[in-house]
């Protein structure tokens, strides 16, 4: 086989055979096929596209390219949720409890990754204490009796990809609908879950700007998981202005908390609970969505839901005293009040902005080696279709330093837009994709 | 200005400026700009195209990105020629005495190159003695007084092109039309001539295997000369079955004299008086076409073209006793009569597998490295349209080598094809390509 005909195939229009997928991944991945000709390729993908089949493959290809996690030892169906990305985006910590709490597995690992806020992990450590690395064997053993464990993410999980997403990124070929949904499913399927629930985020703050893409990327993931036998579905959600109020990550904890006691915003509340009920219908927990939903409210008002988090976080090392009170998570040592001195209706946050002025503040990683203030951050107050007067505050910096909160400030200000006509709130979830 | 946006640009169908093609040009040269980047614009020029405005920039650029050859010192109108290459093609040895003895003016770079034979320069070097380097002054001067000097190539010509053609090579983005026709164009403008004539090789021994592409080609490259100022024209002519009956250094030399002397080759003939022609007429010494071949028939006849070759090989420090003295030219030691044992009308003569066998033979080189062997080679007997019987002799090799002979035999034998009905004769010239 000639990586030379194997570019000609796909520049011709043919499907590449599963024989000629794993010829390129294992040769690009043990450096015996050079870059010049993978980005060749990838630029052909681009223009040809792939069916179904070639896109699975390749997306098992990359998985199989390193560790790929066994979750045997856990009884029962274990369920993961990824969300594509945005600002403000603390599903998991209210999630991961959530389902449990009603009688799903939740088994996952997360990374720290670059951003606008630390990752899932990085959040969790605002409970002093938690550990975020544990063996095996406990891993194993805390889902097994307790239902819940987040640990970071070990081994090395599809290095094919993270090669092949590098050149991508250097060759203009990201934009391409199979080579996206491999590359995120690649990693999900080396993690080892049974089944997957996906969040695709749409909007100004998102990868996907528009409906119609993210659409078709859910519609690519959920069939690429169901082809390789894992249990898929998606939900298309709105990611036009941050997901809640808090953007930090010691202050998304915070929401997190609130919203596991039945206090959180509606939009991160909504979201939360439509995402749990199918996962636990995934889980084969609940028979239906409606049985679903009716359970994950009721371990809200009930108190599982946050009581499986105490319990959680005590497993893990970190103090569970924190979620009833606040001040023994990372707070910051001042607070500035942001007006926008006009009056109307809030017509757009731009969340990428939001998320900007918190990676200004210190909130999140510019580089690998940059540490994260997890006390910093911003919480906003008034979100699309809000009414607002000229001295209302629109939001407030929790900061440690004078001149970042200053940059911070510039930048959330512009964020902002307002009408003097009246604005619908967003719509929140667009579409749930399930399996053909 | 990045590279990145540079292959977005041409991603999503843009025309590039000159600007950014000439920042690639530079960039790839000088090794700032990666081979993957690269052949990532290449797999999207293959798919995007270009225009006649971005080819003809390209072709300057890659022109421009070496030495760029002044002929100004020699008075009057450089005309040059360019053949993409077949087998038995020995149209230059006949055709630079041949518009020289008219009155044009023949500064010729030639190079030695891969293939089944050698190159011209290879070539030349059957006449004892004939040397294929002189200076830059002397060449002048030889062309000033005498019309005619054929030199082997110095300085580099075009480095972008050889270095984005290797690239292309291993990358399967050989076949756009844009970048063969700036390929071949960047050279021969390096290589100074104020007009070009072009002979683009149309069928299964040439790159272009059909018409439309021989055709397409060749407007694109007569497209890029007169943009850029060169009066450009092209033939398209027959590579179905190898030009004129001898492959091979010294057997082409024979037959080029022959031709010369007016007992050429029934196409080799017609097809050299037509680029001869239309040469003519491009370095304005004659006025039409009718005239030019008038004038190239006469001095065929009254033996003035015989006389400028003898000229030249003296000039170049040549035996020129070698014209009318065949046995002074390089001689292989063995002859064999190749039959087919079949009847009937010749109907195919793989042209390419005949330049293999001349290549087995040791007529042309494998690698840069290779010898060349002047002597040997192939005469054929019998072209597309002829009658054979079953014992006729269809081609004669000539052989120092008798294992060598053995596996040119099977490869020429495979080569003909016989049918029973009567095949008619190919074309030889399908189209003549002016200037819009």
């Amino acid at each position: 086989m000639r990586m030379y005909d194997i570019i000609e195939h796909k520049k011709k229009g043919m499907a590449l055979t599963k024989e000629e997928i794993q010829f390129v991944v294992d040769g690009y991945t043990n450096g015996t096929i050079p870059d010049y000709q993978v980005s060749a390729l990838l630029m052909a993908i681009y223009f040809q596209g792939m069916s179904l089949e070639e896109t699975a493959q390749l997306t098992m290809a990359m998985a199989q390219s390193g560790d790929m996690i066994d979750l045997s030892p856990i009884s029962g169906i274990k369920v993961d949720k990824h969300s594509t990305g945005g600002v403000g985006d603390k599903i998991t910590i209210v999630l991961a409890p959530l389902v449990a709490a009603v009688g799903a597995k939740v088994a996952k690992m997360s990374g720290r990754g670059l951003g606008h806020t630390g990752g899932t992990i990085d959040k969790l450590e605002s409970f002093e204490g938690f550990k975020v690395e544990i063996s095996e064997e406990d891993f194993f053993k805390q889902v097994n009796e307790h239902h819940i464990a987040v640990v970071g993410q070990s081994g090395e999980l599809a290095p094919a990809d993270k090669k092949l997403y590098a050149l991508r990124d250097v060759t203009a070929t990201v934009d391409n609908m199979s080579l996206i949904a491999s590359s995120i499913m690649s990693k999900k399927i080396a993690s080892g879950a049974d089944a997957i629930c996906l969040d695709v985020k749409c909007g100004s703050g998102a990868f996907m700007k528009t409906l119609e893409d993210a659409e078709a990327l859910a519609r690519a993931m959920v069939d690429i998981g169901n082809h390789v036998g894992r249990h898929t579905m998606a939900i298309v959600s709105d990611m036009n202005q941050p997901l809640g109020y808090a953007v930090g990550n010691a202050l998304e904890i915070i929401e997190g908390i609130e919203t596991l006691k039945g206090n959180g915003p509606e939009d991160l509340t909504k979201l939360t609970i439509t995402l749990a009920s199918h996962m636990l219908v995934l889980a084969n927990v609940c028979d239906s969505l409606e049985e679903a939903e009716t359970k994950v409210q009721e371990v809200i008002q009930n108190g599982k839901a946050i009581e499986k988090l105490q319990e959680w976080i005590a497993l893990q090392g970190g103090n569970p005293e924190a979620v009833v009170n606040y001040s023994l998570l990372p707070q910051a040592g001042h607070k500035k009040a942001v007006t926008l001195g006009q009056a109307g209706y809030v017509a757009g946050i731009e969340a990428e902005s939001v998320g900007k002025a918190a990676l200004v503040l210190g909130a999140g990683r510019e580089t690998k080696e940059s540490d994260i203030d997890l006390s910093v951050g911003i919480v906003i107050h008034k979100k699309i279709g809000d009414v607002i007067g000229a001295d209302d505050v629109v939001a407030t910096i929790h900061y440690n330093d004078e001149n970042k909160c200053k940059a911070a400030e510039e930048i959330l200000k512009a964020a902002y837009s307002v009408s003097h006509e009246k604005v619908e709130p967003n719509t929140l979830i667009y579409k749930v994709i399930s399996a053909n």
